[in-house]
């Protein structure tokens, strides 16, 4: 249940996606690692918050305990501590895991690829944060998925806003957690949930609810610096500080044009501690084909610098800043668009079909074909003794192969090979 | 334990032969799929003889019991099964769980990749089959390991052995994986095994010991197929014939020179049903740099026409025949060799290094990467507001950037960039 098998047309498909998504990371400068799909239990435990409970552990069989990687992001933490590695700019593409209720319509599944990219290092200020936003806007663009905003925040300043407002410290993460289900619920609802499951006061509730519902561009963030409440808070003003900073630098990218601050943005997971930031599809109002698939978020990211510590015996802390991009969902939407285009995805690439006009030439059609697969050349033959040549060039059509290399009795005693061109139907003899 | 993360050098090896590999199966015309790493227990169950104790299951969290996959051909029939597929010619590479003892220095890992390619369908016998063995001939031959052997036989003719030579049936099974033994240890502890642990009859596990010593080519089968107790056998006759044809196909490939019938070669799988065949890599005399590990097989394969039947509610076969390829064994070779010859694999592909001489030009080295990467150009640029020209160049030679790009004050009022060549030191203004 929520996995699903890839057949070849969408294997296909994936393939040409990921490739688009691994230029990208290779254009930043990136290299590949590899880690286990199996991740020791306790290296999971007490990064996720509330999603913990979707982890997948495997049976006690005899030694260590085990459970399937929930994303890409521990494992990387992990790997760098494990290496004592304090500089580094990866990228890893691979599934990983969670015991979530599957949406598979909208592209939700439990068993998932994801594509991160992440930058360690002690570095300069938002610098890498820049990069990675940077990431986001290039591959959205380059997938043509149509208009997309990217939501920033930080997680400072959401603290520095929880803290103004009268929650105490132990209660942030919590809260954080609620103000995140602002993209799929009023705020109405999320106050009511802050005030009676999570036991915040009403007017502690109120006021929060006056910043998360704020969102803007570099005015905003002037305008917060000088909110007489805000500026007093230090984490609050790093952040907005930062986040300047970050402007800046995405206005020389020249990409503030889809990027939104935003204070709504709280991402579920424990681990950030600085940047954070989403990106969403936005609908079409003109689209003609059909209504796009809602997706929710095709991207997302963040600084976390407390994870790589959580590992070291020494507690050592490497900085780290990264985006996974969201492709299953992505999939789901060029999945669709093609069905509605009619456009029909070649799932080999088979340049030339082996052919025979006669009986008994099955030895002629082995020879030929093994000199084409020595000389690099991508070819089939049917499996059969004795095919019909009209199935052999429907097998042609059918699955889109260009060419056929026709040896008959008379090209063998003539020592050449015909070569139909499958479409146009001309044929040289070379 | 028995897992491992693959860093960016190993990661980049390993891509360049998943690369060779995989172009070799699209020679072949074959189509990609995907399936879960997960699947039902029961989808395994019954399928891996004796080797069913290594399978990892997943913990009973509620809903359906689940395991890892332990290889890629039982996903294949289910998916085949599932999805009434009569036809296909696909490859898939992934990893797969296996818990053994692992013996990582030879290459044996409880996570490992592999590299699959198969054939279903009814045609005319023997084709597909030699296809495979031609696949394991080109991709062994590619990757330039030095000589190799694959041997050959056929499920069939061991059966007939196994029945002139007086076992029962219902032994024919647990003989066949003691019989597999055979590359690893000596006949006479075979033997032993045969009579002691398993129950045979000295007498018949002598006669056994006499058929599978032998190997050869076309005159071993001439030979068996007069053999005056084999050849009243109706299954060995059929495998005999249909080994003679396969000889035939292959001298037509022209790689019968490494390709030997072997009667001890078994393959521990239930699944099979005719030919099976495994290549290993023979230990190369002058073998200068170091001596080569001993990897074992490196490729495997072999015919199975009835496990498709076992997950179709009506029982319905689809003939497979397949082949997949050892890739962790062969990386570990070329690991090994890479490592000798003090070979340098660079991690990543970046063209440019985007770099300034003076101070406080951040921002003209911001704009112009970001101009680089929209056209399609690998850069890459220190993260650090004021880098030091020679701090820059050296991370060019650290990582093989092979230009740098540097923009000073000079460059800034002259409109132009100065494109430095790393390693000539030669200089163009543009």
């Amino acid at each position: 249940q929520g996995t699903r098998d890839n057949p070849p047309a969408q294997t296909a498909l994936r393939d040409r996606l990921l490739a688009a998504v691994v230029a990208c990371f290779k254009r930043h400068g990136a290299a590949a690692i590899d880690t286990p799909v199996l991740e020791l239990r306790e290296t999971l435990t007490g990064k996720y918050g509330e999603e913990a409970k979707l982890i997948y552990e495997l049976q006690d069989q005899g030694g260590e305990l085990l459970a399937l990687r929930y994303d890409l992001t521990v494992p990387f933490a992990r790997y760098l501590a494990m290496n004592k590695i304090t500089n580094m700019k990866r990228y890893h593409i691979a599934k990983v895991y969670r015991r979530d209720n599957p949406a598979t319509t909208r592209g939700r599944y439990r068993e998932f690829y994801q594509c991160d990219f992440d930058i360690a290092g002690q570095f300069d200020p938002m610098i890498p944060d820049a990069e990675c936003l940077k990431i986001v806007h290039e591959i959205l663009s380059d997938l043509q998925l149509g208009d997309f905003l990217i939501k920033v925040n930080d997680r400072r300043i959401l603290n520095g806003v929880f803290s103004v407002c009268g929650i105490p410290e132990s209660k942030f993460i919590t809260t954080c957690s609620v103000v995140d289900k602002l993209d799929k619920m009023p705020w109405e609802e999320v106050r009511s949930e802050m005030v009676g499951e999570k036991g915040l006061s009403p007017e502690a509730a109120d006021r929060i609810g006056e910043y998360v519902q704020l969102h803007g561009g570099l005015e905003l963030i002037e305008q917060l610096l000088q909110d007489p409440k805000l500026s007093q808070n230090k984490l609050a003003k790093e952040g907005l500080g930062d986040m300047k900073l970050l402007f800046e630098y995405l206005t020389l990218f020249g990409i503030t044009g889809k990027i939104s601050f935003d204070l709504s943005l709280a991402r579920g997971l424990d681990y950030y501690t600085g940047v954070i930031f989403e990106a969403v599809l936005l609908q079409q109002e003109n689209d003609r084909v059909e209504k796009p698939v809602s997706v929710g978020s095709v991207a997302g990211g963040g600084r976390y610098d407390g994870l790589v510590g959580m590992f070291d015996p020494k507690g050592r802390k490497v900085p780290c800043v990264g985006v996974s991009i969201g492709i299953e969902r992505i999939f789901s939407i060029l999945e669709q668009r093609v069905k509605a285009s009619g456009e029909k995805i070649r799932t080999t690439e088979t340049q030339v079909l082996v052919a025979t006009p006669q009986k008994h030439l099955l030895a002629a059609r082995l020879k030929l074909i093994s000199e084409l697969w020595d000389a690099g050349i991508k070819a089939e033959m049917l499996y059969k003794k004795d095919p019909k040549l009209l199935k052999q060039l429907q097998y042609c059509e059918d699955t889109g192969i260009p060419l056929a290399a026709i040896v008959g009795e008379q090209e063998l005693t003539d020592g050449v090979v015909k070569l139909r061109d499958v479409a146009t139907r001309e044929e040289v003899r070379m």
